[in-house]
């Protein structure tokens, strides 16, 4: 679903870069120069006309992929958004020249080790709650001090209680961090790797044939070189010495020549083909990526939250686990312990006497 | 200071008892039936008579203590008070005849004892606290999830140090549980048990005396009885056959009678003397006891009332951990992250254009 709202929206980005006049003039522009070099080719003019064009060529081929010179301005695709498909189209400068796509892969499986490691993290808050809360039971169900009676003694046992109450609080703590953070961090995009792996594959594949059919257009065009030369030695020849043979020999060198502007013509065709697709998928896997990542640090920051909650509500709940010891402190009466004490206890009540004689 | 203070109390306790009516002609009655009795005994009544009188006696001496017959009525030294001088006269029933006296001292051993295991239980509180702030501080300082980057690397970061914040929480409860709680528990009446055994000692000292001087009473009485019947014999022989040697050995014997008399009054003057004296001392130290159970049981509420004090205020610190924390949780913004994200790690903006023939 996600890659469909993708691609609609690539497809009115690409209508959009259609129907957008400086662009459409560009290509305009762009389908002009092509054609007025094809036709320099087939009229087989100078190598040093034909270098000074390369040199003032519109485009530059940077690893295979072809950009405009620095002169040529372009519009964003998504002007203000900072979206993932309008500033990866170079390889970097590292010794893998690593592409502007592999970076954006990257940022996602680091957003994916980022979210396990989370989860690892909560994990570790869990056993520290539930080592704290099994200590805490524990405690409440030592015998200390057991023996202390009257208000006071019932003072100090909901003291102890008060401690197996904090515990048991630690311990929903502890569950609830378990359910509501650690599993949806640990649940979320299980098979996320696999995922991105296939994308890379996809994608790489066709950076791949866009080299190959670089490499054909390389090709084409020495070939095309190579029957200029002819060509060019052909006229040389003919303007020195005219003869039905010479012309024979020009003419056919001249429709070599025009074959392999045609082949370089297919060529560029098919390696311009092929880039439309790597740029058209690249566009669609950049936005597809760019919403995983909103998606991402959304559910993580709705997870922390609900971390933050469960930590208030903890407080709180434990706040309360005093209530009931408060209420028997203020009713702590040394008097009334006494005489229950004594109640109990007395050993009689009778004063001595003088011994009659 | 205390001592003082249980004395005067103790004396104006006894001049109110001599005061008193009922107990002052009670007194005078005793005092009545034993002139009575001594002068019945000086006219050497007949044994029957003599035993009769006893088992008529308005006291019973039980473990060489004196008691009241079970008619007698007396008024409490303290009513209304469930004072431990006015319950606590007679021993127990089991076979080491504990006194009254002793049970007091055991409960005093017993309150000492309770207030030492509740600074224990107290103690392992805090090191139960130590231990979840070791644990939580140590969490906070591990490396999970630190390459979060943006807003949401920001909240993460406060997460973890909030956890360093609960466990500075819990070292601070900890630190004044110990110096406001557990302390207090221990410094409380370092020396109790050697004053108890003191207080013991010296109670212990005059009952004793009470016993060898009770001792002496039996047997200055049973001498009397020995020289009532001698003078019985010599009565009677008189009658039979009167003659001036006869009349000797009867005025001898009675003079013997009456010197034995004597003897016994002397004995149990010095008898009641002691009981007096022990009676005295039994009532100034139980009210001394009273006073310091009554301390006790307020030393210790109001420790434990620091107890929840402590307890509450780490709840409300706890609370105030999070407060930066939901606040950066508010500013969480995977737009705002997207676009500090693309700024650093772009590797360029310019789209890819078709090749040039």
């Amino acid at each position: 679903l996600t890659r469909l709202t993708v691609s609609s929206t690539v497809s009115s980005l690409l209508t959009r870069l259609t129907v957008n006049s400086t662009v459409s003039s560009l290509l305009t522009r762009l389908a002009v120069s092509s054609t007025v070099s094809s036709l320099l080719t087939r009229l087989a003019v100078s190598s040093t006309v034909s270098s000074l064009l390369t040199r003032l060529a519109v485009s530059s081929t940077i690893n295979c992929v072809t950009f405009p010179t620095c002169w040529t301005e372009q519009q964003l695709l998504k002007p203000h958004e900072w979206s993932y498909c309008d500033y990866f189209w170079s390889d970097k400068k590292d010794p893998q020249a690593t592409t502007g796509f592999d970076v954006l892969l990257h940022k996602q499986l680091k957003g994916k080790q980022m979210q396990k490691e989370m989860a690892e993290f909560i994990r570790e808050r869990i056993k520290i709650e539930d080592d704290y809360a099994k200590s805490l039971s524990k405690l409440s169900q030592n015998g200390l001090g057991a023996l202390e009676e009257g208000t006071l003694g019932e003072a100090w046992a909901q003291l102890k209680k008060s401690l197996a109450d904090e515990a048991e609080v630690h311990l929903k703590f502890s569950s609830k961090l378990q359910n509501e953070v650690e599993k949806p961090f640990l649940n979320f995009r299980e098979n996320f790797k696999k995922d991105m792996k296939r994308l890379e594959h996809h994608v790489t594949g066709l950076r791949k044939q866009l080299v190959v059919r670089y490499a054909a257009v390389e090709k084409a065009r020495r070939a095309l070189c190579e029957r200029q030369k002819d060509l060019e030695v052909k006229s040389h020849l003919m303007e020195i010495k005219l003869s039905s043979k010479m012309e024979e020999d020009m003419k056919k060198a001249q429709r070599k020549s025009t074959q392999a502007g045609d082949d370089l013509v297919h060529c560029v065709d098919l390696y311009n083909q092929s880039q439309s697709k790597w740029f058209e998928e690249v566009v669609t896997s950049s936005l597809e990526l760019e919403g995983l990542e909103v998606e991402r640090v959304e559910m993580i920051r709705k997870h922390l939250c609900q971390y933050t909650t469960l930590r208030h509500e903890t407080d709180m709940f434990n706040q309360s686990t005093l209530e009931m010891l408060d209420q028997l402190l203020q009713s702590v009466d040394p008097l009334k312990d006494r005489e229950m004490w004594v109640q109990e206890n007395k050993t009689g009540e009778q004063r001595p006497v003088d011994l009659e004689v």
